[in-house]
């Protein structure tokens, strides 16, 4: 292997810089090329390459985002594109690929390599942690951070005053983000799409709770299970009291990463080069029990990661 | 002097809790009682008073909130009211009192002295800073920092993508925080009270500020000018690209105080019972030129503060 | 189980409160009464005891600290002590213990149990990361965070100037934090306990990576390896500049815990509770490939958590 | 005014960026070249220049540090080596100099000025607060709040056990930081080199504070009144229990900007472009009473800032 590329694809999650750092210095360390492939497939169609080495990564680890920018690219789902997109890589002379993100850009780089027998392994990159066979993907432990000092604010203020706070988080299909950071808040409730909403469940819990004493009622929201405005509108006459929204929003994909990201997409990034280096590929880099483990794209993505439903318990027992 | 009393009133605000242990510690150190107002004028009126000593402010000044909670009092506007308020005061021997709040808990402070004689001392505790003739009040340096630290998020994830950011921030009838917020992170424009907006322009700028080359844009809008949805939709079919939206709600309000407003806070404290100990009433604590001084409660609370319309240049000129 | 003691004992970490709260509410569920013993081993034999139920740790897990207190309590090492302990338990009718500590307070929660029949479950909270058999401590996540932001600071300062900072961090005996901290922010070279230290060799490496134009130069050393000031009287006449030196100190200890640290914390806690109620004792909850498992104190406490040597290389490599 | 020149000189101080990137853009606004010169005086020797514009400060804003370096130029004192700085910003047809840094970098402005007739207007920048004549120096303000949030970690861990914790804290002439520091997080006590310190006292102070039920001690040194050694070394055998040391250094410069630090240092860039647009120099950008004001430089540099003495008291009053 002489020469290969990188790219970050789909939702930005943070820890994607500290992934393109390690793939880039871990490969030239093995005197391998590294192109940066900028804006994700879209970017492959067009070209939009830069040389990277050592130096070009310098500083970025604690970065969010990524410096090699994002981009959805739906014609990538057409084999024509995809028979370009190999046809491109070739005439470069870029011998394997390593694409960092969600599922939908594994998927992408699944058929890349099935069809168009282009080296090619995944980085799970995604702050919704709704990728199968990995413990985590990057951008998880970050994104919770974030949600759990926000959430933390409110409570500030919630204890002053008498109201219900409905805070809307991340989470299109899975509730992972709003059930730990409910759990790891003592959040009165959580709203998620694994279990269909009972308003009139939830607002007898509220009622219940306070009249226990507790004086704050705070209700984290899965944005694929309800929005804010929703829950609010069906709980307030229920509770008989004033609700204020949060919509976090695109802050839970910012943010300087965690120690964990940084050391998870460290880890990762190298393995990825290592993999390559060894004529691996077709395989996604795992978390599975402190060990990063190649896993076969087809195996990963014929699959949805559930949500573990002892933390839903948990959630629930604690607060 | 003997014996005094502190409440915080309306909308709670960072520092509150700094300003709440000064005014015991310094009360107690000149052998002046304090009696803590639980819940603000609504408590003042159930009596919930709770005595408080040296140690029962002790670790409170980092902490968001307030911890004598706070709440509106819509009846206090009631003559009536705020005669039997007195009433209570003077059955507890209570002969001095410090609020701490907003425009319209100063207000009440101003009426219950001027009416029913309680001499009064109010300390300016409020994110919105439209108090007149105080720099600033308490509150609003830490609520800048969240404001700031949610934008500087979004500004990572900003620049992998194209898309357009909407985020709404406190501010009724003030632009202050958006303007300011807006101004230190370089958003590309800001939507507030004071100016009608115009989306015909703005969205022109968005445009312009693209051809350009920028690859992000913030917009941050104050609640009292539009709601973040109305922005988002009169821009999206103007700029041709999505938008997504944050809106912070009482985030803003919690959090633990900053340096400056914990020293303000101690400062204003301090303040307060001073003039209380030497028969100084009818006034609020103001920081004018790095100094704490008294202003007259009819001074205040006949103006309005305005906003620099300077910041709003150097948003313009600097972003 | 009818009746259940829980105690912090040893050095302090970020989430001992989170676990104090499992706990707590997970016996109130279960219909089992807690003591809260202050003041670990010492409190024990104090009786420094406290009821605790569901509403006694509200608002507790965003705390640092321990609201149990903590302290070192070298008379445990005696037989005769240990059997006090017990009596003390028994005559309070406590027929379990939940012991939330590092390496030292298990040894002691072995004893109470293989001698005086106490049935006993630990948790392992530390922020050294030295405890076997369990992927992480409660604390070590925090902590590194903590050590990662003030390493961060240090960059923007150190990519000023011409000089080499030197950071000294926890870690008597493992290099676990160095190590990784080093590692996530991208550190120019890491002292610790495993590694004999070569100041010739360390010198030679600064020089070099100045020669390849990189301004700055941080040093992660591990309190258990050498001190700063050492390090840096080494270094200073092999680079031929200044040093400057930063002891974080017990500021590592502190913090309000990361959501990792609380999820784990709650996650153990609970299971503490569990174990006792089916009747398993003599064990210590340990995280192993994402599961909360018990394992036997003989055999964790029969070895030592050896550092994994590719986080090593790793530094090396991607510095 | 056709062209000027930005430098950052001696040590860095958060929101330095902030101040060059107002005045670029305010320059570039009103048609004026900027060339950036690198590592201060010393790069002004070394003609280390860059051109600079409207692109070359995107996203510098939130940067600690300095983009343009800094360095410390001792031969700056000589007449000689400002009579070749001179020529040379002559050479390169610089019509004006802004200079952003601490009381050494002014002076050098200064004597630039008066005898070479270079124009020359100075931004206050560092962490020291110890610049007469403006409120409040670029820096100071995010300073306080890194040291505010390490004591605040401090404190966590403080209540837990039974020890004396000893910060050492910037401030070589000044214990402004040291001050409002142990003001704002309630610090059992305060070093600082306006006040001889008294270790007799201090021992019995902190003895007496344990008596009333105090359970942690926390005493904040600045670096230029004793190091925290001397000081433990002093208070160990006195108070009869242990101490544990941190020493923040250079962490103190670095972090992300407050949004105050963000604010002034833009409103000073602007204001220092307009004063040479105007034709006016050998001024410093001074804050006085919340306006941005033009002082000069002999008056400033004539004159230490002292601390205000009520700060101290303050300090003792309240904790």
């Amino acid at each position: 292997m002489k020469k290969i590329a990188v790219m970050t694809s789909g939702g930005d999650a943070p820890g994607m810089n500290a992934a393109i750092r390690a793939v880039v210095r871990y490969a030239v360390r093995n005197d391998i090329e590294v192109v940066g492939i900028q804006r994700g497939y879209a970017g492959l169609l067009d070209e939009d390459f830069i040389k990277m080495n050592f130096a070009s990564v310098g500083g970025i680890m604690e970065k969010g985002g990524t410096i090699l920018r994002s981009s959805r690219c739906p014609e990538f789902v057409r084999k024509e594109t995809r028979k370009e997109a190999a046809a491109i890589l070739s005439k470069h002379g870029i011998e394997g690929l390593v694409v960092i993100g969600g599922e939908g850009s594994l998927h992408g780089a699944m058929f890349l390599e099935e069809e168009q027998k282009v080296p090619v392994v995944g980085i799970p990159g995604t702050i919704d942690n709704d990728i199968a066979m990995t413990d985590m993907s990057i951008g998880v432990d970050t994104c919770l951070n974030t949600v759990v000092d926000a959430i933390q604010k409110l409570k500030d203020t919630a204890s002053s005053h008498e109201r219900a706070f409905i805070v809307e988080v991340m989470g299109r299909s899975s509730g992972y983000i709003a059930t730990v950071a409910g759990l790891v808040t003592g959040a009165e409730a959580i709203v998620i799409p694994e279990i269909p909403v009972n308003y009139e469940a939830l607002g007898n819990k509220i009622l219940k709770e306070r009249e226990r004493g507790k004086i704050n009622c705070i209700v984290v929201v899965a944005e694929g299970a309800a929005s804010a405005y929703t829950v609010a509108r069906h709980l307030e006459h229920r509770i008989g009291y004033e609700t204020r929204i949060t919509i976090l929003g695109h802050i839970q994909r910012g943010g300087s990463p965690t120690a964990f990201d940084r050391l998870l997409a460290s880890r990762m990034g190298v393995a990825a080069v290592e993999y390559l280096k060894r004529g691996q590929s077709f395989v996604m880099t795992a978390l599975q029990g402190g060990k990063i483990v190649p896993v076969r794209f087809d195996e990963v993505l014929k699959q949805k990661k559930s949500l573990n439903m002892e933390l839903v318990e948990l959630t629930a027992l604690l607060s």
